[in-house]
């Protein structure tokens, strides 16, 4: 048994109202792994850098339980490069600097080791990379969940619908799910994207929470109110990691399991953005993540006696 | 002991994409007495209309066993009208009429009837007025609530800060919250707000459910995803009526009661929402309101074993 995390492992640097970097290690997998790593120990990543990524930060991989052998590492080549700005609110950013580098041409490989498969998260990439690590396996996953944008949706929608219709669980956030939908209330939306293929669909509402729909039923789930956003790179990320990480270690799907995977992917999330990049999301305790998780319990309980 | 919720009664025209209505009966009272009679059968309104308003229109509160008394008529003169436009997304409308007629001189009478008041309910009006109806209260209610609006931040926020002084809790929503306090992270808003003299806060957030602030403590209620917002007129005063009508129906203040009681306000607003102006708020039965009650419940219970 195992959990597959696919995406980009690459290199941030980041400018918030609280601060900016140099390049550190970012990418959608490095986050979901991190994330998954606190719940399921054997993650296994596919991705691939260039020789500028240095041998201490894959160890931070190995120091989390995490296993590289499907990280390609390109001689000659540079890792895939994003800066960004976030404006004063944080809800919005504007991208400095892309470099796509290694990302041009990434084949995803799939070592022999990580055939047996069983969840698969799909982070945000071109939808074909996303399906053609699908088809490299040889058994079906039991679980896929995929991550997108609408980057995707503007230039590629086609190839974006066919991969859909290979997954379990779709994330996205509210305005992508209504750009892939074409209805504005999300209830609607919902409907129309559960006919693509996902069994289950997850909008991301950043600082309002989450929304699961699963055939008629509907989990809303609240995001835990912060004094302060210090970064925000990578908390989707690091939601979806969190979320398929607990599931992976539970092992049965259901929409419980589901709802409280939400929760655990959700309270990750609101730890990866109280520091810069990753670096919250290093050094963890068990003790932290349940005192959240009560957080989270206690944020949107009420007992109503009818 | 009573109930006494003080606001506008007025005429509205209300145009959404799904039509458009021609006069029809509004005004934040209306609304809010008309939530808070299903769960507190003897509410009292203080208001003001003209003699164009009908004895039929008088009916429909009394039917609901809300107590007129404080209802001004006054001859000669029109009732308040209000006529705006709702775009696309339901999120924005714009106001095409506002007539204030007999609200620019508006002296509230509290009837000797009255002032047994427990639970006062200060429906958003000129922070002046609202604050008038407190003074004018021999003995100072239990609980006070109010609402209030951007529109007096902008025009008169010394009085507004003087009005909410006098208050136990505040309802607004998140943009009123940051423009009241001055800070975007809403937990550091509420913290400020806090100190202003309301002991709790509820920033309402539409479609994203509300926030209640109180001490150190934080509940998030959903908000019932629905299909079909039809026409969300009253929605805001219809959640602060059943607020506050629960409230007063259950007679103890605390942070549990508060929590349910914006429950039920969010759920007397999804009925709300549904049809034209309060259509739908005239003949809910307890079966309904109860079913719609179970639906938020479902909505956000999770359970995590540690």
């Amino acid at each position: 048994m195992s959990l597959i995390i696919i995406g980009t492992v690459a290199f941030d640097a980041i400018e918030t109202p609280f601060g900016k970097t140099d390049k550190i290690v970012g990418g959608a997998a490095t986050y979901a792994s991190l994330a998954a790593s606190y719940f399921y120990n054997k993650a296994k990543i596919v991705a691939v850098v260039g020789d500028d990524f240095q041998k201490a930060d894959i160890d931070t991989f190995t120091e989390h339980g995490i296993d590289t052998e499907g990280l390609q590492i390109k001689t000659g080549e540079k890792s895939f490069f994003w800066s960004g700005k976030y404006h004063n609110d944080m809800n919005s950013r504007d991208t400095l600097i892309t470099e796509l580098n290694v990302l041009e041409n990434f084949d995803p490989v799939i070592p022999e080791s990580y055939q047996d498969c069983e969840y698969l998260m799909l982070g945000n990439l071109t939808p074909q990379v996303q399906q053609t690590v699908i088809k490299r396996l040889k058994n079906r996953p039991k679980l896929i969940v995929m991550d997108t944008m609408n980057f995707w949706m503007d230039i590629m929608m086609d190839d974006l619908l066919e991969t859909i219709k290979m997954v379990d669980v779709l994330t996205i956030n509210d305005a992508e799910a209504r750009q892939l939908s074409g209805e504005y209330s999300l209830v609607k939306a919902a409907k129309k994207i559960l006919t693509m293929g996902p069994k289950y669909l997850i909008i991301k509402k950043g600082e309002h929470g989450a929304l699961l729909f699963h055939d008629d039923q509907i989990f809303s789930a609240p995001a835990l109110p912060l004094a302060e956003v210090f970064d925000p790179t990578g908390a989707g990320d690091t939601f979806a990691g969190g979320f398929i990480g607990y599931l992976a270690k539970v092992g049965t799907i259901s929409f419980n399991n589901m709802k409280n995977a939400i929760i655990y992917g959700s309270a990750l999330a609101s730890f990866c953005v109280e520091k810069f990049g990753t670096e919250k999301l290093l050094n963890l305790t068990e003790e932290e993540i349940e005192a959240r998780i009560q957080e989270f319990v206690k944020l949107s309980a009420f007992t109503i006696e009818l």
